[in-house]
């Protein structure tokens, strides 16, 4: 044990998640319990609440609402989209960030986020080095897109991917409804990896559906996509696809880009929908008519009321680790999950430095997606299987939920 | 007791709910219970399955599928949106319904739908009385419109409406994760009456938001529309405005109405998507560029990982009401629930003549309005509140839903 006495402070950065506050509460109950840790704080929006001094006491919360955090969607401290610059270009904002440390003597950083936020809690773990300033910067992985390196999986992206899993299974009982041969186009979020959208396979045990899943890992081309659907559609009729955001062609341009000077896509259409809206005119106009895009938009990053235990457990744990590391001592790491047993499915943490995840992505290995390109392998859905296991009840009043409300005092 | 032995069958047509098959239940596990009734089929996709004979026996079903319909979103039995035809104009789908009654020895019709399904079953009946044929036809309302008249409310509405708040309120606080002042559209379904979006508004406990709710009960203005958003983005930034896809300007004309010739929207932008995406144009061209329209889509009528438990066991028990009416020696009703006590809150079922309801629409009272047209009055919300109470736990295997298979063995 190497003792260090001070401040603790915790942010969150990037897109929310159904469990990116459960990390939150993970850090704060845990520290809560160290005798070296004194004031327990929070930044308002990630690093521009540091950069900003908008700093306000964990301490002064009521208990109860920290412990609601566990089911509270979206990021409760606030996020940013803040990227900071390399020190050696400019180093004004990790000054102004050192003043704030010194002055409110933060000792311990927890930042929870996804690559850019690991790339920032490494550039500011190398800067107090530099700077002699004795502090332990702990980052927490986030994101519904599980594209961090060097971690088997990232916290939110169970829950994610139960609700996008779930609703599959519901749109594809809503098709199977009628006798039309309708076609649905369900787009998922995920710009770099599909890791999303492939767990809509999951939902396949019910209904068979989704017929095809197409992923920004596989370069996209219109008119197998074409032959697949019309081949389906001739089949069996109805065809539910499941499609990421970030499709892309072979030169590498996403499919939902829009022509800056004729506003319209890359297929002729003029419109404002993402790549399900483009996908949905293209089948609209060459297969069949009753085509429709459901897009799960912002609902499937934080939708608290379909959350996994295993992912919201795994969210409270990395944040309580976290912690644990700090005091012990270390700096420089990011808390990553390590899959210990798959059946029955077991995780621990093990630290692995910010330097080796900042900035990097996971894509799905290519060995997970057919040699088709257009759905995943069993591997793939047996990877995800475990992570979208039990639910969780989240507090209700009159059957509607209820979420931490944070005072939010300012230092 | 007026006995009349013989078969009975049920039938589902209209829009999927996530608890009409909860009905289906009912009906079935009340239907076992008498010796009346002595065969217990099911029509494939409602009334078409009846004109085509293609019918299915429950009783070979397993009892443990017959309770997980409970559960299970969407018709289960299939459905339809097939009209009758007045049986004055034309009686050739009345006499093949009739002949496969006779033939299958139908004494006990139960038909579960919305307001054109009401319509179905009054004919029917009117036409069995016209013939002389002794059979028992019963109306089973369903709908997430809740606009059947004569009812209280709809089963169907209470699991839809509180799907639709909780994703409102998971979306304000995905929205209030950043700084950034964001507005978002959320688009929910009712192309005649706004009660499902008006529920959006139970949502606002958490964070005071939606912010706007434009109904189709009000002419839509898009110059009023443009001045609440840019009053409110002013004062308060983010705005989340909740809007029923059927919302009409002053003329009657739906606001998604695509001009045919020009290929654009009313106010000129050529798209595909529904009227969240037309007004998200309107405010990204005119208001705000940070704008984004959520189609809550088919999601929001099948989500059975959002039920209601009062919704779940109002929809089962018209199902089993409507067995013991028919029993009785009813026929020619509809089974109507009643708000017997607002708090704590209670129903009960009573009949209501099917041709007091075929065809009609209830709409909100436009006093439960504010005079502003854009939200709706505290006692909108009363009125709503104990539709979304309790919770259902669906049956889970490794963290997802399993739904009802049923072998639906023909006749």
């Amino acid at each position: 044990m190497n003792s260090l006495t001070g401040n603790c402070i915790v942010a969150q950065s990037g897109g929310p998640t159904a469990v990116i506050n459960s990390s939150v509460c993970g850090v704060v109950q845990e520290a809560l319990k160290h005798r070296s840790i004194t004031g327990v704080y929070a930044a308002r929006n990630g690093i521009m609440g540091i950069l900003n001094a908008d700093i306000f006491d964990l301490k002064q919360e009521d208990p109860l609402q920290i412990e609601r955090l566990k089911t509270t969607p979206s990021s409760a401290l606030g996020s940013c989209r803040y990227k900071l610059k390399s020190p050696e270009a400019d180093d004004g904002d990790f000054r102004k960030i050192f003043d704030n440390f010194d002055r409110y003597n933060i000792r311990y950083f927890f930042y929870i986020g996804g690559n850019d936020s690991q790339d920032t809690a490494d550039k500011l773990n190398r800067y107090a080095k530099k700077l002699g300033y004795d502090i332990r910067i702990i980052g927490i992985p986030k994101t519904i897109d599980n594209d961090i390196v060097e971690t088997d999986h990232c916290p939110g992206f169970g829950s994610a991917a139960k609700y996008v899993a779930t609703s599959a299974m519901e749109t594809a009982r809503d098709m199977a409804a009628y006798t039309s041969k309708t076609i649905v186009i369900l787009e998922v979020m995920g710009r770099d990896a599909g890791w999303l959208t492939a767990s809509s396979a999951l939902a396949a045990r019910d209904m068979g559906m989704p017929d095809l899943i197409y992923l920004p890992e596989v370069p996209f081309s219109i008119e197998k996509f074409s032959d697949d659907v019309k081949k389906l559609h001739s089949q069996k009729g109805q065809v539910l696809v499941a499609v990421s955001e970030g499709i892309r062609d072979s030169g590498g341009k996403f499919i939902y880009e829009i022509d800056a000077w004729s506003g319209h896509d890359i297929f002729g259409h003029s419109q404002l929908g993402g790549v399900g809206s483009v996908l949905a005119a293209f089948v609209k106009e060459n297969i069949e008519k009753r085509v429709r895009a459901i897009e799960l938009s912002t609902l499937q990053r934080s939708a608290a009321h379909c959350l996994s235990s295993v992912d919201a457990a795994e969210a409270y744990m990395v944040g309580q680790k976290a912690v644990l590391y700090a005091v012990e001592g270390h700096s420089g790491y990011m808390v990553a999950l390590h899959r210990e047993s798959q059946n029955p499915y077991k995780s621990t943490t093990r630290l692995v430095e910010l330097s080796k995840v900042a900035n990097l992505k996971k894509p799905i290995p290519r060995e997970w997606i057919n040699s088709e390109g257009n759905y995943v392998t069993q591997e793939a859905v047996d990877y995800i299987a475990p992570l979208v296991k039990g639910s969780v009840q989240v507090p209700e009043v009159d059957g509607l939920p209820v979420y931490a409300k944070l005072k939010k005092v300012s230092l």
